[in-house]
């Protein structure tokens, strides 16, 4: 089964970045706006209690993450993707870390550059037209995440949510 | 803002209602396939805090559910809604009452059947089509469901999962 780990941002910045992506992101009906901790991986059912057991583990020894957004950009040339910038944390950057170590150890495709997708699958052109317009915007957003969750990719590409990672808390 | 409480059957279980909803329901883009346990209700965000911790409560000192399904069913007259019955269970019909007390006290709009939508706003001829042919098929699926979660509503419709509720466990 394909799994991977995100924070949700507030409502408010969900609702704000699908104005945009249901136009610009074709996963718009995939899954809610969201920050990738751990892209797609593969496990088996099996392992999922050790997984879990450490991602609890994990999060009760991180901290709530503080968020900032203070710009759009892209990830052009590698991909017409078009992307709200979250400001790197080290806080962010050790969860990140430490959700590629013990059973879920593997090697991150690309180094670690927080963000949350506003646009994908862009042709050039439309790539080129939607960040220039999107950058005029002056959008600046802060807040504070107190939690993460483990998802899995159903047959038809979304994403039900497995589990919720409370940071920083014991839960009651 | 707008929340539900709901359970998420297994992989295998919403691949297969999804390979239905695709085509009959309107709201497959929304959420995953799902068995409602408390229907759409307003909290305020400084309300939250009193609603999980009850909900960890009633999760900690309730019992993983049995869910079974024998066959499929329809609302219709009272509205064209196909479903997967869950046959009830009393620790399922206890988790539904315990979910309307306390914080969460409210008066469900229903009596509660515990289903699995497969297609809803059909048309009276599509619904006898569907419920037609899809009652031919011979339906029977058990699991245990270890877990609910809270979830709240974006402006666009769609669902985003708050919080995971493990039944009958403490958090490591």
């Amino acid at each position: 089964m394909k799994y991977g780990i995100a924070l949700f941002p507030s409502k408010k910045l969900q609702d704000l970045v699908n104005s945009y992506r249901k136009r610009y992101d074709p996963h718009y009906a995939l899954v809610s706006p969201h920050v990738t901790l751990k892209s797609t991986f593969d496990a088996e059912e099996g392992d999922l209690e050790q997984i879990t057991k450490e991602l609890r583990q994990t999060a009760k020894t991180s901290q709530p993450l503080h968020l900032e957004i203070k710009k759009v950009s892209s990830f052009s040339p590698v991909n017409n993707v078009i992307y709200l910038k979250v400001e790197p944390t080290n806080e962010m950057q050790e969860l990140h870390e430490r959700l590629h170590t013990g059973a879920l150890n593997s090697e991150p495709e690309y180094a670690f550059v927080p963000h949350i997708t506003i646009g994908q699958n862009l042709s050039d052109d439309e790539h080129s037209d939607v960040l220039g317009s999107i950058k005029m915007l002056d959008i600046h957003h802060e807040e504070v995440i107190d939690r993460f969750h483990l998802l899995y990719q159903l047959d038809n590409g979304s994403w039900t949510v497995h589990e919720t990672f409370l940071l920083g808390k014991e839960s009651e």
